[in-house]
């Protein structure tokens, strides 16, 4: 029989964002206590956490100085100096994921080449550390060109057609990919354990705003065959089997024209395609996560209602501190869930937010998220 | 269209319990902020709230202190000095539900002359302002004496069978009820919102522990017949209609032997018996106080999944630093939902946590709680 002193934990998150807010909450919920490591002071995960230490999350002081105030050290972002956590963990700091697999990972080359050398299907690619017009052309157009390091949220990512197009390109070492006319993107959630236990949510489908690549809205469950969702958690399983850890991972799929299924890339934390877990699945991947991080059994990932979630974006030119638009008109509808992340200013495009939309009827969940899409609008008090 | 700055609100709250401290996560989601007055320094709601004023809730200079930072404020527990209350909202300040309200349901006995004056079905009472064995066998035995303030959990009131239980009386100003003989034990957590607009919570079915008098299990949705079902939620409404307030009530009610209900009592707060909502409905109890406290529109209430709770309580003759017993055992078991309040020290029959268990079949919810209620406990670095 197992015994535990309360606290149960202490645990460090790296990343003091909305991920490390909703895994704070989990935390407290387990028992746990939580220090954020984060250079904002008031980060949306500090304000849950009650305890940040305020620090880049590339300094391997403030780095130490997490480790050395936790029992286990996770994170809520992938650009990390992982030299560091792999320092620590080798003088006996517990960190989960791994910091070899967060290494691997967060460069996209290695973490495709991984996924190839496993016979993982993903779209063709090849390395560009140094981009020329003609090594684009002799990979050929249309193509995606992604930089090694430090993508997210759209950021780091190029879609060129044609030679037109090369003038976006990222100016740094990056890799290209063919680009891939995709039926539908998807992707899996997938918790695995510390005796490598893996359970899989059911198969979400996104939807990306038109040249932002911010995910736009999410179906969950995605509407696609079973034979095809069946196919798909099992490409997610082997993907997060093949890159090893011991947490949450966000396997993000192309489902093709011609009906295959190709891994576009893998988080290595809890994954946006997982916020509607909170309110539609018996355990959410913010509490998923932190089981398997502690040790403990992982929970059941049922759904209970088809859901759709759409992020809620800062208006593009606002800055400052945040005012919501519509709010009230939007909790009126039936099923809507609102989340705030708590960030003190918003800006362009910043994730200010969410919204779950529960329905027996996916195609009405779906069109009360575009509704509240509509209604709600995050502006902020600096404007033109 | 509504506008808002956020944060929201400043919420502050009354009491920082494990009430709070789920209120505080709630509000937090929303975009508000919270301060927590409570006496006991890290509280489980202030661990959450990040702000927390350490003080008593009868000291007047602590609520006004609250009053003077927060935009709205609520509570989490009943037993606070209304008169400064009254005072606060006299001179503006925003208190849900109304003061007033709690004046009249922190004094059981001038709530339930309220509830008979408006032909609410109950338990024939008497005022007993001073307790005698002869006025006890005057009104008749088997009877229920409730102390008229301060009762909570089990404490302050007393079953007495015969004359010969006297002994066991509270030397309190009390009231005395007719013990009835119940088929089951019902609660309804109503949320009345600014407007008026009132949403109910499907009946739950609570079992109560024999003699202890505290919430045992939780069945959610009751095993009643549906007219049983929407007799009691046309009661529970009627019942929080009578009194007013703004927010959320938890109605507990009588279905006596031969079929019929009456109000039991009535908490104007969030309720033990609601907190299956956070996993098993679409908008949870501590959300839609909040909505309603805030002035915002209240939140869907339907059921997701069938669902049993169980409070886990601190041993028997254990105190100190809280050690949990089975906590991973009871984790492996499909569909358990748990929440640790973070106290720092239990008690004997002290609420330190509580379990949800979600199944599509009630039965099994049930089967599983009751195995988890042996699975984990919670004992006590000071102990015998």
């Amino acid at each position: 029989m197992d015994v535990f002193p309360l606290p149960l934990a202490r645990i460090g998150i790296i990343g003091g964002g909305q991920l490390g807010r909703m895994l704070a909450k989990a935390a407290k919920r387990l028992g746990c206590t939580c220090v954020i490591l984060d250079p904002t002071p008031g980060s949306p995960a500090g304000q849950v956490a009650g305890h940040q230490i305020v620090g880049n999350y590339h300094d391997p002081a403030k780095l130490r100085e997490l480790a050395d105030s936790c029992d286990v050290i996770t994170f809520d972002i992938e650009d990390i100096d992982t030299e560091t956590l792999i320092q620590l963990e080798h003088e006996g700091h517990r960190i989960h994921p791994s910091p070899r697999v967060l290494a691997l990972i967060q460069d996209k080359l290695t973490q495709k080449e991984a996924l190839a050398a496993a016979g993982i299907p993903t779209a063709p690619f090849i390395a560009m550390p140094e981009p020329s017009p003609e090594a684009f052309a002799a990979f050929g157009y249309p193509l995606v060109q992604k930089a090694r390091r430090g993508g997210y949220d759209g950021r780091g990512v190029s879609i060129l057609k044609s030679a037109a197009d090369y003038a976006r390109h990222l100016p740094v070492p990056a890799l290209l990919e063919r680009f891939v006319p995709a039926e539908k993107e998807l992707a899996v959630v997938v918790a695995r354990g510390h005796d490598g236990d893996c359970r899989c949510y059911p198969v979400v489908e996104m939807v990306f705003r038109p040249g932002e690549n911010v995910l736009d809205l999410l179906l969950a469950p995605a509407r696609i065959a079973p034979e095809t969702a069946e196919a798909a958690v099992a490409l997610a399983v082997r993907t997060v089997e093949t890159l090893g850890g011991v947490g949450i991972f966000g396997v993000e799929l192309f489902l093709t024209e011609s009906g295959e299924l190709l891994v576009n890339e893998v988080a290595p934390r809890t994954h946006n395609s997982g916020h509607h877990t909170i309110e539609a699945n018996v355990t959410d991947q913010f509490e998923q996560h932190l089981r398997a991080v502690v040790g403990l059994p992982l929970g059941t990932t049922d759904q209970l209602s088809p859901a759709a979630m759409i992020n809620l974006l800062g208006a593009p030119e606002h800055r400052g501190r945040p005012v919501i638009k519509g709010m009230g008109e939007a909790l009126a509808i039936p099923g809507v869930c609102l989340h705030l992340y708590g960030k003190a200013a918003t800006a362009p495009y910043r994730k200010m937010g969410h919204v779950t939309v529960l329905d027996p009827d996916i195609a009405l969940a779906e069109h009360k998220a575009l509704q509240v899409r509509e209604l709600i609008e995050i502006s902020g008090e600096d404007h033109p």
